[in-house]
């Protein structure tokens, strides 16, 4: 409750780290926005000062950063908005971090092939809460768009494919 | 000013829809967002009712929608909020709009490959607000992320690249 | 989780309905946003087409609507959007609906003297989620902007007061 | 194009700055947003770690904001969310800024008596950009919530009252 929501559209500024973690695997990336501004007398576009953050994910988010973005990749980056004040060595720093919920290349500056990632089913695995989600590795052709395996819970940081009930409702208006 | 900036994160419900007009291309999607919630007593998650909505893009984005979107897949919608009403068959219709600036594929759910679409001068090849972007055609391998042809100016609805000095100041925190 | 957050900034369209119910204060109202454009020819601002919003609030939000706002007035909404689809007299029909968390006037537009409404320790009153929050009736002169009574325990739709701790950390920069 | 919208639910950790300047009023004030959480196995409700922002204002929203926030009122704060990073005492310093659009006491905690601050027609005034706007002093009474004078052009940080049609069009569904 109360929490600051954050929608980002800009670069990646740095390579995606990505680190194992006992909670499972770990994800950062330094992120780059910049607004762009028409002058009102001359017409023309110009860049207003940039504003970087640090983005943070977990589990299957970070994998899929992680064998997915490319440092200079254009990004939209949803999450929650934190800034801490850190005492660092002998003088106050402010970090602006995004704890990201979802983040996808921005389809306004290319194309992308998007691949489904299965996951297993949590009860079976294992009993941590958010459960460790299998990951294919590698960079993927493009499949399907199905979940191979079927939909499985999707835990506590899933959500659920479309039901046939939902697609004959969603009819173009 | 005033515009209602919204974030959806969901599913595609329907096939992207393409044309291409006067302007440039135009496409369109139905969309479905369904919440999550997780119940206090029985501490299972479980799926709200779904929202939908229809997504609008032009241009650059409208056309690769077109060429990297399949229905079902999860994304992430970022863009303005309208909500309209019509006479339609002699009674009032209510349709909830959002016209897409950013929109990427959830890394949440899945892996990407993106390919950066090359975006010719607008200066040199028309005179038209917002110009005409060139797309490349068909599903592309995954490419260098680099623009073939060079940054040319983006225009409306373009944002730059980092710049080598941004990347310099990025370092992560 | 997957909720679609979002603000408004628009006019009460029509006057706050309040009413009360089994689980406390329940209040709505509709809900207008004109988004004003700079057309760029002429550099004239132009009004936007209007949407319309149904703003649902319940317990000391529902209240404090019902006592301070009156129809025309500008407010700041910020909320959960949903959009549901009803059969109603032989058709469908959408409605689009936003759960108030926080709504108050708009201050680029005029004054406020704000009261800030004491509540009782829900422990001592009722062991309802959410608890009935005591609400002072009328239409407050400015008070001292302090809570007669104390920090009782906020309860799920409440947030703290700053603590002197936080105070002494805010020093602008 | 390409701003970051924010908005925040919290309060004014310090008092509201205000300041004359050349095209206008300016204002700003520290802002604390304390996200709150429920213990998934003690149902109890407890603070998170407090994130810090100054909150920029111009012209009718600086001064109205003197005029009606004092330390420590909740607020909801809509604006562009910017993070700057100077050079300072021979260390790197970052602040983290919303330029405010929209600023309202938040009434999910208590009540507001709100007075719409009449506008002077700009061009009848100053051909400034923005135009000053006439801010009535003190801290009102409730008054009627009309604009005493009449609906003048609200100008480039305005937006138009209700017309009749749209209160028409607004029934509550």
């Amino acid at each position: 409750m109360n929490e600051t929501m954050v929608t980002l559209v800009g670069n990646a500024a740095t390579a995606v780290e990505f680190r194992e973690t006992a909670t499972g695997g770990m994800a950062r990336f330094r992120f780059a926005v910049t607004p762009r501004r028409r002058d009102r007398e001359t017409q023309l576009w110009t860049d207003g000062p940039t504003s970087f953050y640090t983005v943070w994910a977990w589990r299957a988010l970070a994998a899929n950063l992680a064998g997915s973005v490319a440092i200079g990749e254009p990004l939209v980056v949803h999450g929650r908005l934190k800034v801490r004040e850190e005492e660092r060595d002998g003088g106050r720093r402010t970090f602006v971090d995004v704890e990201a919920v979802a983040v996808g290349h921005d389809l306004s500056r290319g194309t992308a092939a998007f691949r489904r990632v299965a996951r297993v089913e949590p009860a079976l695995t294992a009993p941590a809460r958010g459960g460790p989600d299998e990951v294919s590795g590698g960079r993927p052709d493009r499949g399907s768009g199905r979940v191979p395996g079927g939909g499985a819970d999707p835990g506590p940081g899933g959500r659920t494919d479309l039901s046939s009930a939902v697609r004959e409702k969603a009819g173009v208006a």
